[in-house]
């Protein structure tokens, strides 16, 4: 079972605009922050933090119990001039663990109630038994000789967007979820996915919109092991000059 | 006249996985890091960057000269285990702008050479007197209480993707560009579009897809201003219910 | 038993002046980054870290065992341009601790060899039933209203740092350590210390630089503990119009 | 003519222990975050920030105006749960400077009363041409050779703490100031004090307390240049093996 933490902070809209709009790249700054920070305290017991839209961030937090989603808390609003709400869920797939984390949440109140606050909502605990993590790191192939050093930055950029959507829009009827991580890089949470049906995915996609991608496929007990061995996966398919769609390794213990 | 820069990572893709894969919450931070406080220097001298694809940043950098520059490039160099490259263009939309920046800095080497390191590739700069940036807030209407607290967050972030999927085809070809800047947000630098181009993008998603978008938008002498003005067009906007599409501010010197 | 980690920059000096001199700013917040990233991940831990001489740090380490350490390393190194070494001891004093910690990490090579980097120098660990900390917390008291609201900045500061002189040469005696924490306040790890020669310095000090100062002194398993006790104590010093020279709160588990 | 900044967190004290006291390694992670990026301001200007006290800061600001101030209280204000106040004097000596700062915000207010709060407080600012800033790089001879390797970290950590209260003492008698920079380095802005003053008192200590020091004395412009031609002036001691007391460089511009 797959374990998601929903971060959300508390009545941000409003903030941001009082008493005035605040200089937007001072946003961007807080914002980053906090997405490394919750990603440092997060990495520390071996989650993982995806951006996700930077005011709601979701988290693989398999290994993370509710003392450990406290501290952070704790930690964040000592530091920042906002402070965080959690909801927490488990379950087969991310896409379920997600929406229970989603809702738990939202049973304590809406993301711009000036009433809620530091709420940690946990539908669900993973326990040290049950806990499995698959996750799929998707690279584009070539990605630096067919668009980085000959397209505009721009359009490299809307090229790797494109990619994005194409990728959300299968793997969520499947269950799975899909963060863009930097670069041309996508890692997508995916338990209960089968390496063919990863492997479809990505041959369609070539078909539909002619990006040609890679997957490293990875599994552990943890996001930072199942990360892991996804990189391997994918450097197993590099040193075979890009050959395989997919590559399945599994950490064992 | 619009001025932008690319920002890019020396060698990065190597470097990631040498000698072997580096723990991806590590990444995340390190690109996170990087962002916030090249936005610091940037946003110092009233530029703005956006994230981009994180390993290639793209930044609005009217006021920023050659030795701002070059004090940038220092600064990153003392204080990551990377360095970057960058180039600067000057245009009449931003879209020309990033792409004269990006040739220029594809001119010096690849983005994967080990030889090519902390260049500074200027094909031009703004003058005081040309400098201009009109830049485009776009928001989802009432996304708190429309997807926020009723959808997944996962949901809710894969509808964002897709306003920012339709916003990006349609901009590219009018010569501005889109950024994601969180939440429910976007900004598009659009030197040379005219509001009522804006406002029928807007329509035609609404139409397409069924988001509701607003656009406030800003002009003035460099990012910051633009970006101001443009949100006081938002708060303009909302004080009405949502009902324009569009709301134009000057900033006035 | 507490148990202390040094850590320190490899190769520091010579990398501060290669290829030439590296401006300062960057330097201090190089420095000031990687301090508050180690108390991060040594807060996450429960463990707290001193910026002592800022290339050299300590910390008190009591429930971090072997892998934490290595964890942080590799964190460091991934997003740092220098690496860390660490020597880790334990011992019935602080100051044999660190003494232990600074011998196992000397033993590996001097703080400037080139050839020394990222050591894990482990002497000794402290299990989890011996784990102790006692930390005063030590306060000037009305520092705003007798210097900061009063006196020039520096002039201020310059007391903070004689008492700083002061409280050390007499806590070293003693074997314990004294660091200062910001403010007017100071930190002392000081296991085996008797309430009353606590009091005693204190009072020796108030004659001998005419600065008075209050400790609050804290027990428990580990340095959050025992510095949040330590605060409790304060308060009820506080509490007291600055009565007590010393209240002891000792955790219960 | 130097210009020094002092920077005041508004009412800090109190909101250490409100509610109840806020873990310390959270305290110490807002203080060095807090710190470094105020040196990414100033030093985006060419000035430098010294801890001091971490919740007075102070800051050699040649070259900011009072919009530099107004714009760096906005971004930390943005950013941090906590705001900042400053004061600015310039004066022919670092310590008049400092004072004219230091009274110019203690008459808004006392550092703990809740009314005062992102106060600026200009005294005087120095004008382009009368800019003039003299600093001297303070650093103990073969610190690593006669301490690091082979003394205890804290041991070695008391002798530095040593070498600075006897600098304070004698360089504040001459309306010099010192601040701790790290490693064995001392800074020291010492506008007005002669090479000869210098020194003599380098060759005092080293009589009264056997720690043998070096000074680079740097002239220029602002702060970013005099740290730089000073970092030059060891750099020429070092090359000589540490023969020289002093070693002056002014910059040309
Ligand atoms: N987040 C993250 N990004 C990575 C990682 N590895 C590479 N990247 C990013 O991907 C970009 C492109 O690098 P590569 O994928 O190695 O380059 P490529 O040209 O596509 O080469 P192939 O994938 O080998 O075909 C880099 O600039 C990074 O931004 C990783 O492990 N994590
Ligand atoms: N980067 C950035 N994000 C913002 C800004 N203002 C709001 N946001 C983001 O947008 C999210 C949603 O806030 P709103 O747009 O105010 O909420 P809404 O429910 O859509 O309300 P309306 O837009 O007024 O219909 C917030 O959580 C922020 O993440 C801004 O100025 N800059
Ligand atoms: N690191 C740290 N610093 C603190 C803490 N509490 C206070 N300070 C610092 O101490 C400074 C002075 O605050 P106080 O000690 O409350 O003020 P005071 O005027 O001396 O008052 P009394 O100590 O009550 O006599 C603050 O500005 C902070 O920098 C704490 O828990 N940790
Ligand atoms: N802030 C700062 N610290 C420095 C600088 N250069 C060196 N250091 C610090 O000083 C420490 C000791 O380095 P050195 O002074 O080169 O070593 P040393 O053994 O004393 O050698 P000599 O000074 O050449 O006799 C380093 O670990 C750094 O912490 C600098 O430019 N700025
Ligand atoms: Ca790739
Ligand atoms: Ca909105
Ligand atoms: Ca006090
Ligand atoms: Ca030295």
């Amino acid at each position: 079972m797959i374990q998601m933490t929903l971060i959300q902070i508390d009545n941000y809209g409003p903030w941001t605009v009082t008493p005035r709009p605040r200089t937007e790249s001072d946003l961007q700054m807080l914002q980053a922050n906090l997405f490394a920070d919750l990603n440092n305290h997060f990495g520390n017991k071996k989650g993982l933090v995806f951006f996700t839209r930077f005011d709601n961030l979701l988290a693989i937090s398999n290994g993370l119990d509710e003392e450990d989603h406290l501290r952070i808390q704790r930690s964040i609003r000592n530091r920042y001039p906002i402070t965080i709400s959690m909801g927490v869920g488990a379950a087969e797939t991310p896409h379920e663990a997600q929406r229970l984390a989603t809702i738990a949440l939202q049973k304590e109140g809406g993301a711009q109630s000036s009433k809620r606050k530091e709420i940690l909502a946990i539908d669900s605990l993973v326990s040290e038994e049950d806990s499995f993590v698959q996750a799929a790191h998707i690279d584009i192939n070539s990605v630096t000789e067919t668009l980085t050093d000959i397209e505009s930055a721009f359009d490299t950029s809307f090229m790797v967007n494109k990619a994005q959507h194409y990728l959300m829009t299968k793997l969520i009827k499947k269950g799975a979820l899909l963060f863009f991580i930097g670069g041309d890089n996508f890692m997508s949470p995916c338990n209960g996915l089968s390496e063919e049906e990863i492997k479809d995915m990505l041959v369609e996609i070539d078909e539909e919109i002619g990006i040609g991608l890679k997957a490293g496929i990875g599994r552990g007990k943890n996001a930072e092991d199942a990360a892991y061995m996804a990189d391997i996966g994918l450097e197993e398919i590099r040193e075979r000059d890009n050959e395989p769609w997919t590559w399945v390794v599994e950490k064992e213990y």
